[in-house]
């Protein structure tokens, strides 16, 4: 059987999420799927890397699914683009290995969560980014930032319940940038956990803004307990750019 | 009475243009025009420095009204801001002595137009940009580019019938510039005719795709005939992005 790789970019505003909700239409597994069972003629199953929540965006979600159709990679590239709607884009399609699995192979994420900052908003940026008015201060997120770097139980900083599976996880990378009035955070870790970046995005912005102290990071980080971590901000500010493999 | 000038950032998509349609409310003129009579109770008119087409965006279009009320300044910003749709949005409110007038008064303008130079297309730029696949011979258009500044008849270039007012323009900076797949082309000039920025550009990527010789230029600035120069290119890549005084 063919085991076939999809990079996959969305705009996630209109669509409940990555998951397929039944036969629901709505969602970004749903839209892709249908029209890949009506191309092969097979019900095909893609296998995502994980799932996006509604109205999250991705520039690189990867996604895997097994066929026996002789179809050409490049015919249906563009056989793809042209029947999706246009804010779902296959960037690539590869022919990998059987044994490759979107989600159990996957070694680490990267994470984009933007912040407009300004009292006036932005007509261009109203979709893609989280108007927080308030101003910032950008040494006491920068270290905050610091003491999330590396191997925690991230489960405070989750949407979880308790669980038996593992919550430890390792952020490698969190950082601030900013381009005029738009923050740009950047999340690398081997894993996030649900709502963790948007989670960790709405304690970062209590404590630049004062509302919240630094050390709410030690303390959530060693009890362990959500209601003391700040509010999950808007899923419209979050984007999955990548999905790394060994 | 106090004269009062607007810098406006718009999401052009779901418009029908700046310019007021009688009572229709699917221009920004009327969307703005309709809360500024609510707010002063007065019959408000604003005078745009210019119409924008259907689609078209803007990062700084610039207007101006004259009223008696006695509203705040940063009032009415945050009272628009709330109140007009999330695509519309006052960047700037500033009272302006009696003589100026936006249009009249206006010296010159700046554009921009983007095109998505890649086979695949863009979620993200999908309303933002012309998704142009053809491969494109920068050096011809550049010179294209050279051609066209300085001051020219530019009838030829634009979807005015003959016309008993001027129609020669100059135009100051015509550059292009890459971003990866995001083309950005810049216009800066002391004014510009209907549809010219979007009949510029469609002759730019007709020379740089091979399709037209770089000579039509010259012949359309010559001949001043419109079918003689490329095709109009969709209103959603252009964005009005300065309009200048002195």
């Amino acid at each position: 059987m063919r085991n076939i790789k999809l990079t996959i970019e969305y705009d996630g505003g209109r669509y409940l999420g990555w998951q397929r909700l039944g036969n629901s239409d709505k969602t970004i597994q749903g839209k892709i799927e249908n029209l890949l069972t009506q191309m092969t003629g097979e019900k095909i199953e893609i296998i995502g890397s994980g799932r996006t929540d509604a109205g999250t965006h991705a520039r690189g979600q990867i996604a895997n699914f097994k066929t026996n159709a002789e179809l050409d990679i490049a015919e249906m590239i563009s056989t793809l683009n042209h029947q999706l709607p246009r804010d779902i884009v296959i960037k690539d399609i590869e022919e990998v290995p059987e044994r490759f699995h979107a989600r159990y192979n996957a070694t680490g994420k990267a994470y984009s969560y933007y912040v407009w900052n300004d009292v006036i908003p932005s007509a261009f940026e109203r979709n893609y980014s989280f108007h927080y008015p308030q101003e910032l201060d950008f040494d006491v997120m920068n270290q905050a930032c610091e003491k999330l770097l590396g191997k925690h139980d991230f489960i405070g900083f989750s949407a979880l319940k308790k669980t038996k599976k593992s919550t430890i996880r390792t952020i490698e990378k969190l950082s601030i940038e900013r381009e005029g009035n738009l923050l740009h955070f950047t999340f690398v870790g081997d894993g996030f956990l649900h709502k963790m970046v948007r989670i960790i995005m709405g304690t970062l912005l209590e404590i630049g803004s004062g509302a919240s102290k630094l050390d709410v990071i030690d303390e959530v980080l060693e009890n362990k307990v959500r209601q003391e971590a700040g509010e999950t901000v808007p899923a419209q500010g979050l984007f999955l750019d990548e999905v790394y493999y060994r």
